[in-house]
C-alpha cells in the first residue's frame, strides 16, 4: 500500500479512476484464493467493506421488501431495514415486521426454519457475529433449500469464514449445491489482515440468480456499484491483492491463527469461572451467558468491576439478551490481563 | 499516505475503525480551509466522494420524493433518482417525474426558477459538470430562496469550487445568507488533488437544516453514515490531511491552477477553430456547441477523424444534445496534442 501510495506521485504509478467493479487482478485473485472452481472473477465485485455493501444491497432490493435476520445477528442487516422503511415501530424487545429467527443455544444457534415465516430477503452470517457458531454443510443446506423453496434472496455473510476450524462447516456459502441460485456473499479483508478502517471487501452474485421477474441480480448490482459507488481506493486494493499472493495469505493466515489462539484463551477463561460459553472455536467472538439478567446490567458491572468493556448481547437483537460478547481482537497481554481481572473478579476454578 | 500504510504494520502506528464520520483532525482542517466562520467541524462528514454521498442522501431521502436536476448535469442526481423508483419511465428524451432545469447558452446556463416545478430535493452542481458554468452569488441567492420558499432541500455539489476565478462566484453555497436552512454541500479531493480513484470527499450538512416535521437533518445524515458506511480508509484520510496542511494547499492549488491553464488552452483552440465554446474559465470542463447535431454522431467522427474521445452531452440529460465536453484533466502534452488532431480536423482559423 505504501508503494502503490508512493505511486501515485508518479506518472507511471498514477491511475485515476479505476473500474468500480475493482481491479480485475484483484478479482481474479479472490475469486481463484476462495472460490476455486465455484465463481467467476466477474461475479466477484471489490468495495470499500460489508457493511457498505449490505446498505447497497438494500438499496437495490427497495421499499416493500420483508425481511429476516438471524437473533442475534450483527446489527447492519436489521437497522438498514429499518432505514429503508420496511418495518413497523419497535415495541420495546424489537421491530415489527421483521422475521427474527431465533438462534439459541437450545437450537444449537440454527434457526428452526420449519417455524420461520417466508421473507423476500433472508440475512445470514456464519459464522455468526456475535454467537462465534459456524453453521455445518447440512444446516446450510437446509438453509439454501428453504430460501429455494421460498423464493428468497439469501445475503450471506462470511466476514468471519477464515476462522473455521470444523471441516462439517463450509467456508462459502457456494459449496452448497443450488447456492448460486439464492444467495449473495459479502466478506471482507477487515477481521482477515487487520484492515479494520483500512476498508476492503468484497461481494459475490453469481450470475444465474434472478429476480423473480427472471431478471439478473448481477445486472442489477453492476448498476449499483457503478452508480452508487465508484471503487474501492486504489491504494488499498493494491494492499488486498498484495493479501493474496503466498506471503501475504501465509501472513493472513497467521494473524486468523493469533486471534484463534486469543479466542480459546477467552473461551477457557470463561468455561474455568463456571459461564455457560459458546463460540469462540470457529470464529473470534466468545459467547458468554448470563442467564436471567439484562445484557446492559452485566456489562456496567463488568466495565465497574473489572474496567474491561464487552459488548452486551442485547445489541445484536432481542435473543442477545442475557449475553455478552468477549472479543478476542487485542493484544495477547490485553488479552491475558483481562482473564487475569476477570478471575479477579468472578473467580478461578 | 505511504506513512499512514506503513505505520498500520506498527503497534504504534495502528488504528482500527475510526469514527465513521472521519477523524477529528481532518474535519477540523476541512471546517477550517473551506468554510471559515461559516461552518463547525462537526457539520463537515468526510466520505470516500461525492457521488457514494449523493447515493446515501438519496437513501436518506427514500422513495416517494420528487427530483429537479440541472439539464444537463452529472448523470449520478437523476441515475439514483431513477433507482430509488422515484421516477417514471424514460420517453427517450428523459425520465418522467424528473423536473429537468434547463441550463442554455440563452439563460447564462442557469435555469429559470420561475418556471420550474416545486420538487422536494434539487440538486445543483456549480461549477457544472458538463458546462463549466459557475453560478454568480446574485444567482445562488436566487437558487437558496427559491427551495427556501419551496421548502426543498438543496443538494450543493461544490466538487469544482477550488476552479473558480469569478469573485462573483461563491465558492460554497453557505456563503449564501439562508443556505444554511435549506442546503447541504458535497465536495471531493478527486479533482483537487488527483485523487480520483484515492476516494475521498466529503458532505457538510449544517445543524440548523431540518426536515417538514422539524426533525435534525444531520442527526439522519449521522444515522446514515454510521449505519451504512463505515469511514473513508485511514490510509486515504492521512492524504486528505496532508493535502489541507500549508504546503500539501499549495500543491493542491497549483495543481488546479495547472489544469485550469489546459482548459483555457482547449477553450481558445476550439474558439478559433470557431465552435461556439462555453465554460473552461471557472471550471475545468469545456463545453464545446455543434448545433443542430446528435451528441454521439459528433462523438463518433471525434473519435474517427481526431481518435480523441469526448464526452457525448446527451450523457449528461437531454439538455446536452448537440454539445460535447472536452476535458481538461491530461497531461500538456496530451492536451497539446489533441488540439493539434482538433485543429487538423476541424480548421485552424
Amino acid at each position: 500500500m505504501a508503494d502503490a501510495a508512493r505511486g501515485l506521485a508518479t506518472r507511471e504509478g498514477y491511475s485515476g479512476y479505476g473500474a468500480e467493479q475493482g481491479q480485475q487482478a484483484l478479482r481474479e485473485a479472490l475469486a481463484a484464493t476462495f472460490y476455486p472452481g465455484l465463481r467467476d472473477a466477474d461475479e466477484v465485485f471489490v468495495s470499500d467493506g460489508s457493511k457498505c455493501d449490505i446498505a447497497r444491497l438494500q438499496l437495490m432490493f427497495g421499499a416493500g421488501k420483508t425481511v429476516a435476520a438471524q437473533d442475534p445477528s450483527y446489527p447492519v442487516y436489521v437497522d438498514t431495514t429499518v432505514m429503508l422503511g420496511n418495518t413497523g415501530a419497535h415495541d420495546g424487545t424489537g421491530f415489527a415486521g421483521v422475521e427474527y429467527m431465533a438462534c439459541t443455544p437450545e437450537n444449537d444457534f440454527f434457526p428452526d426454519l420449519a417455524r420461520a415465516a417466508r421473507t423476500d430477503v433472508v440475512f445470514f452470517c456464519s459464522p455468526n457475529n456475535p454467537t462465534g457458531a459456524a453453521a455445518t454443510r447440512a444446516q446450510l443446506t437446509r438453509l439454501v433449500d428453504f430460501c429455494r423453496a421460498n423464493g428468497s434472496l439469501l445475503v450471506y455473510d462470511a466476514a468471519y469464514a477464515l476462522y473455521i476450524q470444523n471441516p462439517d462447516c463450509p467456508k462459502t456459502i457456494f459449496e452448497i449445491p443450488g447456492a448460486d441460485e439464492v444467495a449473495v456473499e459479502t466478506c471482507s479483508f477487515s477481521k482477515y489482515a487487520g484492515f479494520t478502517g483500512v476498508r476492503l471487501g468484497w461481494t459475490v452474485v453469481p450470475k444465474k440468480l434472478r429476480f423473480a421477474d427472471g431478471s439478473s441480480v448481477h445486472a442489477d448490482w453492476n448498476r449499483v456499484m457503478t452508480t452508487c459507488f465508484n471503487g474501492a481506493s486504489n491504494i488499498v486494493q493494491a494492499g488486498g491483492l498484495a493479501c493474496l499472493q503466498p506471503e501475504g495469505l501465509k501472513e493472513m493466515r497467521a494473524t486468523v491463527g493469533f486471534y484463534k489462539e486469543n479466542a480459546e484463551i477467552l473461551r477457557r477463561a470463561f468455561q474455568g469461572m463456571g459461564f455457560s460459553v459458546y463460540g469462540g472455536v470457529d470464529a473470534p467472538y466468545v459467547w458468554v451467558g448470563f442467564p436471567g439478567r439484562q445484557s446492559w446490567d452485566v456489562f456496567a458491572e463488568i466495565l465497574e468491576k473489572c474496567d474491561i468493556v464487552t459488548t452486551p448481547g442485547s445489541g445484536f437483537g432481542p435473543g442477545g439478551e442475557g449475553f455478552v460478547r468477549a472479543s478476542a481482537f487485542g493484544s495477547r497481554a490485553n488479552i491475558e490481563e483481562a482473564v487475569r481481572r476477570f478471575q479477579a473478579v468472578y473467580g478461578k476454578k
